[in-house]
């Protein structure tokens, strides 16, 4: 069983009908809903500290979070933090460069920092990254709206992170000069940035039918959609937008497919929506990869003129 | 520095208002306010896996969430679980337990499961767990309430749960028969009882000036509320009331407060209120323990007549 089924007999057992989404959505008050999203982030499988600086992993602890408030269309507000921290994190400046990263990218998106908290741990550094956000009332973008006929989506190229991550584990770090090519491809895993104007602006023109960011991957992201909304998907494989330096790092077509599918961690967003409405608005640097299908349950991929099924193959904790 | 040295250098670093209280406090609509809080339970310094049942661990993850928002007079409305965890916990009926013990206290109080996420760890399993709750609006109960001529209150017998953890240390399990005098002080320990109808009942009342869980120990948590509201406290080493069996467990008087004074964990709520008020009031099984006094920044315990310091003595992480 991986997490992904084990959340659906945990929803399903209990009756949970807010789980399953980027985030929960709440009532707040007549005109807006509540969004809350929590993630939790744990040393040497979500992150290692010597592939990263402490500024770039606060930095990602509440953008992958924010990340998910941009897959709902919503406004981040508030953010809490907890972190289960080792004495030698503690016992360092490590913690102070941790906030300073966190709190450079909140500042920026007018996040406020209102709780946490803080315990030890005998072994590896945990954090736990809460983000509440707002969104008018009935509007947030959920995972099951879209509609046979609808287009698909992305916000940007894929396949930069799992790249990054790539040369991560090859030693690659980020001391290599700025100017140098693989450096984009590192800073889109270690300090990716969240696409709020994007979901800000796929729902107050209401272009979007269903959304979500892609953390798993791309398939499984797909994946996730075509489940809630209960359509099949094709995806056409010379559509897709693919990080500069994909190539020359992936060494072959397959290799980069595999990691603009499979790769994770690109935190773009994943929409449908009707195609000509979005091609009149003001939206630039979107790309269409492909269409939804009344094929319910169904996930292609469209290469070289030939279709095969596109299995979810992205992260997987267990 | 210890970690409420490092949050008290965070808040004034970043500026940061909301932070430092049981929960933080937002606004949610004209009528009323939103609470959240976030608690981080890490096996071996906050659990032992040997110590409890995964139903007990997974109320104590609730509990002690719950017991924030008791503290702030407020109800509880949903919650979000992150955990953390080891293949061996993930390949057994652990979670499934864990779960229905989360759930069991959640469905009491009517608290709704609203997101989560599950990670893998290399080592130990860790938890997050956030509520959100609601309160009439300007009415939560803040520690820093407390004024000059206050009494001050427990909501209940103060020291098992730290005689429960001791009973566990010593290799006492949760197997010995419930008729066995030591059960209701383990229970205290890996199942605590978090005092939501008090906390409600004193905020409806208005009896309540200030109010704090007792989670790090009665000295450290009324150390918090003497800095928060600029006062000082007085207590009486024998208006305290101790858990049965308490004296049993300690051997010596010395010992026996020393639980009762740095022990934690016991979640009974801590308040300041006026006598008269609240001698009025319909609300039983209270205990007066002390008054707040002018002597700002200083907590004296009173024992046989004698005065002396009271240090902020409960658990600490670092």
């Amino acid at each position: 069983m991986n997490e992904f089924e084990f959340i659906k007999n945990i929803k399903k057992k209990y009756g949970l009908e807010r789980v399953g989404d980027d985030c929960a959505v709440l009532p707040k008050d007549g005109a807006t809903d509540l969004v809350v999203t929590t993630d939790l982030l744990v040393e040497d499988v979500d992150f290692k500290l010597d592939w990263t600086t402490p500024e770039f992993l606060g930095h990602k602890a509440l953008a992958v979070s924010l990340s998910d408030i941009a897959a709902m269309g919503a406004e981040p507000k508030w953010a809490m933090l907890s972190i289960g921290v080792p004495d030698a994190i503690w016992n360092s400046k490590f913690l102070d460069r941790f906030y300073e990263g966190w709190h450079e990218l909140a500042a920026f998106h007018s996040v406020e920092l209102v709780g946490g908290d803080v315990s030890k741990t005998a072994g590896k550094f945990v954090i736990d990254s809460i983000v509440g956000g707002e969104v008018p009332k009935g509007l947030a973008i959920l995972r099951s709206g879209a509609k046979a006929g609808d287009s698909i989506y992305v916000t940007g190229p894929l396949g930069g992170s799992a790249a990054g991550l790539r040369l991560l584990n090859e030693g690659v770090r980020g001391d290599i000069p700025e100017s140098d090519d693989r450096f984009p491809l590192l800073l889109k895993q270690l300090k990716p940035a969240p696409r709020l104007e994007f979901g800000k602006l796929l729902r107050e023109g209401s272009f979007a039918t269903a959304m979500i960011d892609i953390s798993d991957g791309l398939s499984s992201d797909l994946s996730h959609i075509s489940r809630a909304s209960g359509v099949g998907a094709t995806i056409h494989a010379n559509e897709l937008p693919f990080d500069g330096q994909l190539m020359n790092i992936a060494g072959t077509v397959d290799a980069m497919l595999d990691l603009a599918l499979n790769g994770g961690e690109d935190f773009e967003l994943l929409f449908t929506g009707d195609e000509e409405k979005i091609s009149q608005s003001k939206i630039d640097d979107i790309f269409r990869i492909g269409e939804i299908t009344a094929n319910t349950g169904v996930v292609e991929l469209i290469r070289d003129g030939n279709a095969s099924l596109l299995a979810p193959g992205g992260f997987r904790h267990f």
